[in-house]
């Protein structure tokens, strides 16, 4: 009886990091080895780091990813390792390295590359041409990359039914966007049973500007269903033995096989390399990992918003950072979020109250910064604000107050956090959520200030399902239910509410959905049941701040498609639907 | 003797705007069938304007583009018309439509996208895959789009060689850097030569968020001569004459053509439509233009800048622009582009002296609003710096100064100018250069403050260029010398000047050009010449500062590779280069 024992390396890697990296890497292949691990595989880029951008337009990149890779062959004595890297030829490949026992035994150059939503890869990459199988103790294994196992006729078709592979190993370095776990299991699944094999599939993990990496890396058996699967947003190694024979026999009772043989050609050429066969040493070592489930949704954005969050900060150098706390919920959101991510000592909130500021909001701020035991400070900026208005008097004279007015408060207060920033080092979190900059309900260079924009792309709706998530989880509420309860607003101006300006947020939200992710045209959104009135109102102010998404901080992406290049949208625009 | 009015209509577009586009395409049709033209193109999704970016993921946007095009088939009475569209089957295409007496005869789609620096042509268009000639008044006319013609192989080849084409029309909306206009000559004549071929290339003209289009539209006779020209920066419907006897006459005697028909073989199948002949009306108004030369770089540079400005304010619905006046020279060039460019009656300058600015600055800042005849605000800004001051020493207590108060001072600046903004519906212009942008010498929120950023990729050296390049035109100095003569300053703390940070422009300038433009390494950069303390210095400051880019305003591309999307760069990223 064949037997392979499997290592999936779920690490974090950091982009351009290579010696990092590189020493990651290497502590993962003596821990596969110690364990008795035949083979070990890593994530797509993982050398590199993932995505490299326009760094992988430096040569001198190239050449160091170059370097890395053979001082990983060196490592790798009694095992075999599929490592993510850069290949260079005449061009620059997306590439995974077979390496076994010190010698770099295949190339793999992926076929398929991602140019849609978040993904420039026809920016940096040639296409792969040539379908990879080896053979390690009698195992026929298929590698391919990312993209590729998204195909139905992709290299795993060629890999399966011509390659012979019993295994297909597909490493992805896959960002994360909510549920998008579950509908990764599900196509994987079925890419297992229709190709009769059994899937590895390897997924990253960690925060890089904008995106995060799930993980969720899992085997599968080729009847469909799981074997093994690593946590959510954490590091892992996981072991897994897999029984190759298995596959010949369902394939001898799977008749769909011998017809595709027939009917279908394959697309690409294949190569086939065979390796010396050894045993993993230690095998006695070897435990399967078992299978851990997926999050629940509201607990999986919550995971995903520390894990953005903690990897923009570490990975940047920062130590602590600084929040304007206003006693409204999204300020108390992203509070919770940096004080659980970074350690209550690592928060600092501000309080920067004006005479249009409640004292409810006052009470709430400093309350919910005494439950998560950050320091805070309080400083009020009506002196600041009076004095912006008599020096524009001169110029404004008597004309009414507008926008205007309330932008400068939020302007003095972005110009105090940056202050706190600059004396200190700190990074200055900004609070905003995804509906309001969907509409623009917020200031340029005011309330967006900050270097990283936590919960820009979690609708407002969903700001009220993590803070009930989060007082849930302490059984307690450590975030005040009068933060919950009381009606949104900037506090600007006089008895200002959020609904003065905008519909309510459960019909806001929808809304939002429909034309940013989903791209449904003002007619559509209507037939959905919404008022015309409203939806036109909210498209328009959709379209009309593009300008101010263009200068706001990064932030993690959770949804479908967030702002940033995800969604890539003119300025200067004129298009309105139809029916506007 | 054959002969073929051309017209090629260089026009402005306006991304979205599909009744804009639609009547302005209608009254150059007009135009040239009363000039007598056979034939009238178009540039490049003249349409829907250009570059549309995920506009054209709305099914909505398609669907009205194609509405229009049918209008246009309407208008083509008594002419042929080549028309720039998205053409729609089971997948969308960058078109050109062959329109001919009111019936649409062919579609090309184009084969090569490009998906490099600005462009994302793979993210929205399936490529072509058919070459595609017509024959009008027995004259075999080849069709291709803008990046198509950029290969050696490409259709045009294919057209000349193949489909018999004496005449290739390359519709396109190339982007502007300075020099490119020459450069795609010498590349046009080359095309025509190789393939003994008449190029008549059309490109669009004006701007769109951070592009210009150039125009320089032309003709290149079958030697590789130029015919005719457009201006540069200007909408012209440019009228040629075309001999296409020559075309033959030249190939028998050009041996090359034999030899190719022999060894190669072509890439693409070729359809090829026969056109009803007809003679263009009024074929005695018909005069040909003449050729209008290049400018000089300084002067294209000037226009390239006063076209994305104009285009911004007038395609976004603004009237007028207030910026900052520092007594600088970086805002003065930008007060002079914009009174150029909107007419002084539209430009608003604020002075915002503090206890640090110069007696020099302020009457120099004074003198530069009076010299172009703007209205002019002080606002000293000392009050509110030592209000802030007061409000942050309970927290900073005798902390040292540092930038944090100088970003204090920059900031309240911001603040200012998007009050006056916000009042009275201006646009804010930043007035940074590339220099300052490219090593972080900015403050975000402060400086950095504006919905535009006139000279964001114009490097110092450049501005000087410019100012005096301004001042020969006005023939005396407009911008006052004293201007061109003080050392650099922010003037953010007492005798502050560039050079306590940097190293003097004309040694930051090729460095910087050396490492953003073009991605030399370290070594290499030091081995052109440079220290190799400051080399190092000037790349960490350029690769430490990406965040503050991710945040700053749009701006016009004038070089080989602007900030933006031209270069996509990660925030988090430890890759150094090997040396630091």
């Amino acid at each position: 009886m064949r037997i392979l024992r499997l290592a999936l390396a779920q690490i974090n890697h950091v982009v351009g990091d290579f010696k990092g990296n590189y020493q990651k890497i290497s502590e993962y292949i003596d821990r596969a080895r110690d364990k008795g691990a035949d083979l070990i595989a890593f994530p797509e880029l993982c050398l590199t780091g993932y995505p490299p951008e326009d760094l992988l337009l430096k040569p001198g990149f190239i050449e160091e990813n170059l370097t890395y890779l053979h001082k990983i062959v060196d490592k790798t004595e009694d095992i075999t390792a599929i490592i993510g890297f850069v290949d260079r030829d005449d061009d620059i490949y997306n590439s995974a390295a077979i390496i076994h026992h010190k010698k770099l035994a295949g190339i793999y150059h992926k076929i398929f590359l991602p140019n849609y939503g978040v993904f420039d890869e026809d920016r940096y990459f040639q296409a792969g041409q040539e379908v990879l199988v080896f053979v390690l103790n009698d195992v026929t294994i298929g590698v391919n990359i990312c993209e590729d196992i998204w195909y139905p006729g992709g290299p795993t078709r060629d890999q399966a039914l011509y390659g012979g592979a019993e295994v297909v190993i597909n490493i992805s370095s896959s960002p994360y966007y909510y549920g998008k776990g579950i509908s990764r299991y599900r196509m994987l699944a079925t890419r297992a049973e229709d190709n009769v094999v059994i899937v590895a599939y390897l997924n990253t993990v960690g925060g890089q500007d904008e995106l995060v990496f799930d993980g969720n890396s899992m085997v599968i058996s080729e009847e469909g269903s799981l074997i093994s699967k690593s946590p959510s947003f954490e590091e892992h190694l996981l072991l897994t033995t897999l029984h190759p024979d298995n596959v010949f026999n369902k394939r001898i009772h799977d008749p769909r096989r011998r017809k595709e043989k027939i009917f279908i050609q394959p697309d690409r050429t294949l190569r086939k390399i065979p390796l010396a066969t050894s045993a993993g040493k230690n095998v006695d070592e070897f435990e399967n990992s078992g299978i851990i489930e997926f999050l629940d949704l509201t607990a999986e954005v919550y995971k995903a918003l520390q894990t953005g969050l903690i990897d923009y900060v570490k990975k940047n150098g920062f130590g602590k950072v600084v929040l304007g706390i206003s006693g409204g919920i999204d300020s108390a959101l992203v509070l919770a979020i940096a004080a659980d991510s970074l350690g209550k000592e690592n928060v600092i909130g501000i309080s920067m109250p004006s005479q249009f500021t409640s004292e409810q909001s006052k009470a709430d701020a400093r309350k919910i910064a005494e439950n998560f035991g950050i320091r805070f400070y309080e400083i009020p900026i009506t002196d600041l604000y009076e004095n912006y208005l008599k020096d524009l008097k001169p110029v404004f004279g008597k004309r009414k107050k507008d926008t205007t007015e309330e932008n400068i408060q939020a302007r003095i207060r972005g110009n105090l956090l940056m202050a706190f920033s600059n004396k200190f080092g700190l990074l200055v979190l900004a609070t905003g959520n995804k509906s309001e900059i969907s509409v623009g309900y917020c200031t340029l260079y005011g309330d967006m200030v900050g270097g990283f924009s936590v919960i820009k792309d979690v609708y407002k709706t969903m700001v009220y399902d993590l803070v009930r998530y989060r007082n849930n989880l302490a059984g307690t509420d450590i975030i005040p239910q009068s933060i919950l309860n009381k009606a949104p607003s900037a506090e600007l101006k006089e008895d200002q509410k959020d609904t003065d300006s905008l519909p309510p947020y459960d019909i806001l939200d929808p809304i939002l959905k429909a034309y940013v992710e989903e791209d449904h045209s003002v007619d559509e959104i209507i037939s959905f049941g919404f008022e015309e009135r409203t939806v036109k109102k909210v498209v328009k102010l959709i379209d009309q701040n593009e300008y101010k998404r263009r200068q706001a901080a990064p932030g993690i992406k959770i949804t479908n498609r967030a702002f940033g290049k995800d969604r890539r949208f003119p300025i200067t625009n004129r298009y309105t639907g139809n029916n506007i």
